[in-house]
């Protein structure tokens, strides 16, 4: 089982980033669940998305213990890493992020937002760029399995960009 | 607490619904979380998008004593409504719902798909007349509050046909 949080600002896409990561489990065969939670920590401007995946049924569906948190802004850094423990994953948007925890060891600083504005022109693709870097490091999902869920989900006419900011992401996080 | 299960099939846009739904409880100073799981349940056609609203923290975030069930194919009927209790509301889509569980006394019979259509000549906006109608019935949340997260949700455009659906649907509730 693996338990990841999606956490940034509002407009970053992050809830449709784990409806795809969801999405591609059950392409491969595995179970998955994703949820928001609204509350009072949602009225500031962090927003969080979480993805389950399980090769057996899920039955409590909150993340409790993550595997891996992805920090696309400052706030959601200092809001959602707080129960990551030291050998988890946490993976920071450099373009927003400028202090990590220190007790964490497992940190991948990777430029997404920036990168994916010089490369593409447009940094509505950072979630993409983002599931890209997710799926090369954690292998929770397959990269064919992921590419068929984002071409599913993606606007008609943009599926060539979005492939771009799949094989943008798995570059950034193999380096 | 109310518990809501909205289902269908893949393209008639139940989690955009659901979610829209969960930010409308936060803007009325509610707590809410949205969900979907993947199993293989979901393999056949028959989607599902849940939604728990509530004054206070929610522990348990998955539908287990659903109050209404929303149900836009037959499919939908036949899987996601078994646990409805006979006092809770089953709202189907008579568009392509022909039978009901016998047992259920709050059944909703509303042509969503045939109405939306004819009205506004898209059964795209379908989810959002479902959405006028949970809430009429309901009042899980305010309709100021669904139609700031509505318009919040949508494509900029878009914004007054979104008006018209979810107006239609509080209009169908009401008969």
């Amino acid at each position: 089982m693996i338990e990841m949080r999606l956490s940034g600002s509002g407009g970053q896409g992050l809830i449709l980033a784990g409806i795809i990561l969801a999405e591609a489990a059950l392409l491969d065969g595995k179970m998955a669940i994703q949820s928001q939670s609204y509350g009072p920590e949602a009225r500031g401007g962090a927003s969080k998305s979480e993805v389950i995946i399980s090769e057996k049924a899920i039955h409590y569906p909150k993340v409790t213990n993550p595997n891996l948190v992805l920090a696309m802004t400052q706030e959601a850094v200092d809001k959602y890493s707080k129960d990551l423990p030291a050998d988890g994953i946490l993976m920071i948007d450099t373009t927003f992020v400028k202090s990590v925890p220190e007790h964490l060891k497992n940190v991948y600083h990777l430029p997404i937002t920036e990168k994916v504005t010089a490369e593409l022109g447009k940094a509505l693709f950072a979630n993409i760029v983002a599931l890209g870097a997710i799926v090369a490091t954690t292998k929770a999902v397959s990269v064919e399995s992921i590419t068929t869920a984002i071409l599913h989900r993606v606007p008609k006419g943009t599926e060539d960009i979005n492939k771009r900011a799949l094989e943008l992401g798995i570059a950034l996080a193999a380096k």
